[in-house]
Order: C-alpha cells, then sequence, then structure tokens
C-alpha cells in the first residue's frame, strides 16, 4: 500500500512478556522494539497500557490487606461505581483492576493504578530517550467507561512529551471563520487507537507503538484533559 | 518500516472537494481512493466525518428560516447545551454546526446532523460495494464534547457493517479468569482514531481508511453505543 503524508500506523509490539514489580520496563519495550526490527523515529508515541506500568511499580495489593469501610461495602454493593480517585480521574470502573493479575497475588489480589502516572510516563519517557537518543511522547492507558455511551474506550491516564489537549482556538475554518470548539482531546484519540490493538482480552499486547501523528513536542499532563470541577455540568 | 500481523494502518484520503447536496459521496470517495492508488481490502474501514455526509444530504438549514422557542433561546443564551437528540445522541454542542458550511449557505446558515446516520452509512456502504464488490465497514463520526474531561473525541454517530460494541463476555483472561468488563466500544475508539487524521481545523481531510482493525462482520447500528436511560447513572 502506496503511503502517504497524512497517515498514521499502530503496531503492537508482541512478545511483551508477564511484568513484575521492580521490573525495567524501558529495557523490555526496548527488547520487544529489536525484536520487531524497529527503531525510535522521531515523534513516535508509545501507548503503555496502565497495567503493565502498575505491575512494574509494585500497585498489587492483597485485599486481604485492607480494611473496606462501611460505606465503601455499601456503594460497592450498588453494583456500579463512579469514582472521582485521588488523582482527579472520573472512573466508571473505580480504577481498581482484578483482571490478568494472578500471576503475582493470586486470586485476592487487585491491581492499583499508578500513583501519578504522569510521573510513570515521564520517567519511562527519560529511560527510552537515554538509551535511544531519540525524543518520544508516552501515553498511558486504560479502558475506561463514560457517562451516556455504553462500552468502555482506550483513554489516556498519564503522558509525557506530548500536549494532552490541542487548542484550535484561532484556527481558522475552511472559510477563515475562527473554530466555535477549541480543545482536541488529542491524548485520549490516541490513547482510544491503541486500545483497538491491545483489546481487553488478555492478548498480551499491552505496548503500541504509534507513528504519523502530528503534535507540538512539549511537557504535558494528563491534567489537561480533566475538567475542572467549577466547569463540569455533569455532577 | 516492517509490518507485523498486529498493525493498523490509518490512511486519510487526500483530495476530496467541497461536497454539496446531492453529491454522489460513494463516487467522490472512490475517486479519491483512485488517485491515491488504493483498493479496498476485505473488513476495510471507512471513516466519513459528519460534515460532508449531512452536505451531501442537504442538511444545510438556513437560520432565518427558524423560529426558536422561548426555552430554546433561554437554553442558548446559558453558553453551553447539552442536548439528548431526536435520535437518542447525547451531545455537548448540540449537533449543529456552524463551522465549514460557509460555502453553500452564507453565514446564516448551520449544518444539521443526519436525520438517520446509520442508514446514510448503510446507504453509503451499499453503494461502495455494489461499484466495487468488497465489503467494507463504514463509520460516520463527529468530534463531541465529553463528561467529566476537556478535549472533544471522535465519536461514532452512524455505522454499517461493523460492530459498534465488541461484547467480551465470557473471554477468558490470560489466567482463564472471565473478564469484569464486558464491553468494548469499537466504533467509537475506531472514530476517534480517524479523528487524528481529520482534526477539526478545516484541512479538509473528512474521510480516512483503516485498515487492519480484526471484527466480525454484521449489521451493527449506533444504538448499541447508547445507554439505555434506565441504565444511564449520568443524568
Amino acid at each position: 500500500m502506496q503511503r502517504t503524508n497524512s497517515s498514521i500506523e499502530l503496531i503492537a509490539l508482541d512478545g511483551i512478556p508477564l511484568v513484575h514489580a521492580r521490573d525495567d520496563l524501558a529495557g523490555i519495550i526496548l527488547d520487544a522494539l529489536a525484536r520487531a526490527n524497529l527503531t525510535f523515529a522521531a515523534r513516535d508515541i508509545l501507548v503503555v497500557a496502565q497495567k503493565i506500568v502498575s505491575k512494574s511499580e509494585g500497585r498489587l495489593v492483597r485485599l486481604d490487606t485492607i480494611e473496606p469501610s462501611q460505606r465503601a461495602m455499601d456503594i460497592a454493593r450498588a453494583g456500579i461505581i463512579i469514582v472521582e480517585d485521588v488523582r482527579g480521574l472520573v472512573l466508571a470502573n473505580a480504577g481498581v483492576d482484578a483482571s490478568n493479575v494472578n500471576a503475582d497475588g493470586g486470586d485476592g489480589s487487585v491491581l492499583l493504578l499508578p500513583a501519578d502516572p504522569d510521573a510513570s510516563a515521564a520517567n519511562l519517557r527519560a529511560a527510552l530517550e537515554a538509551r535511544t537518543g531519540v525524543n518520544v511522547g508516552i501515553i498511558i492507558n486504560d479502558s475506561v467507561g463514560r457517562a451516556w455511551r455504553n462500552g468502555t474506550v482506550g483513554t489516556a491516564i498519564g503522558l509525557s512529551g506530548l500536549p494532552g489537549l490541542l487548542d484550535l482556538r484561532g484556527t481558522p475554518d475552511l472559510f477563515g471563520r475562527e473554530l466555535r470548539t477549541t480543545d482536541l482531546g488529542l491524548a485520549d484519540e490516541i490513547a482510544a487507537a491503541a486500545s483497538l490493538l491491545m483489546g481487553q482480552a488478555g492478548e498480551g499486547r499491552p505496548v503500541v507503538l504509534v507513528r504519523g501523528v502530528s503534535y507540538e513536542r512539549r511537557e504535558g499532563n494528563v491534567r489537561e484533559l480533566l475538567r475542572p470541577k467549577s466547569l463540569d455540568f455533569f455532577r
């Protein structure tokens, strides 16, 4: 197929092993990249599943070490949990994960989100850039439920090296009129795209290389994507 | 770059002209495809921006022909509009579009959504399949605001030839345990991915070919993605 300037390629890195606490995630990713005969190009973006970041950071917690409050148990009994967690993320599934975490913790364990996903992304980016000399962007994604619509979509929970939000204010439309809608959820669209290859069914494809997205290089963080409560009409 | 089995390619079709009422959208798309030296492969998906579908269906309306109710004007004055429209779509920008619609209607016009976006997708698919003999999937997307998060993301408003929602119920995870989260918003993730190439800034790239997504061929419709009010905890 002919390549044009306006194309994007998404490549799932095969053969990522099960990740354990204190594993060298950058090394694991570079090994998989080498096995696929790939090297980073400038502005490549790596989308990394929350699950392996959390595992590498030892965020697996045994449930029998936790004493839930009566209020937490009452809420859990209602069946669906919508949580604003300590990071400001609003999640329909409470940001706690019990699938694909068996190997390390046994059935009585759950996997928490990284304590600071932007910092996790920045650390991974620093390690990859130090070893390769190439500037890349990092997005940590998770499958998240939504208001009004069925089905989870891949969503950015942490990022580094690219904008979370693309400000289109003042960009003229085809007829020179200023655009009314001003911000594009860039990192969320990339997170959703990568999720198409990761799936949720445990296929073991937690790292996707995204090549061809046009963006301005800057630090960026997930807070750009979180609506301040004062402007949030949905709660 | 080496291609693997687990990759997806997104290609924006260049040179799509401005679309007018009663234009032959299938013909316009096939012309652009030919200019790019591309032909459809089975299970290719075309993501088509709502804007050109609406234009081809003559959904441009002059504002001075409409008598808004007092209630509509009161709501509009509040600045942000969240609407459940007649199709069941919930939109933070009311599903009415005033950018990039100048050429046909002048400044006093707005572009409405297609009356039945699933039917629009099915009609386009039938026309493309009749002329090429290849089965494809069609998604009509729009940039939509969200609860809790800043930035619009490309979202499916109509589809044909693929599932809207991927049911993962009963799919075992890596350790053979049944997955807790059951549905993946497949069409929405594809719509978001394509939006990365379309942008919102009037670049004139309203058609994106998506190649490599694995899906089961069936009719599908956008209602799969719309949460029934009885299960919607967000209103």
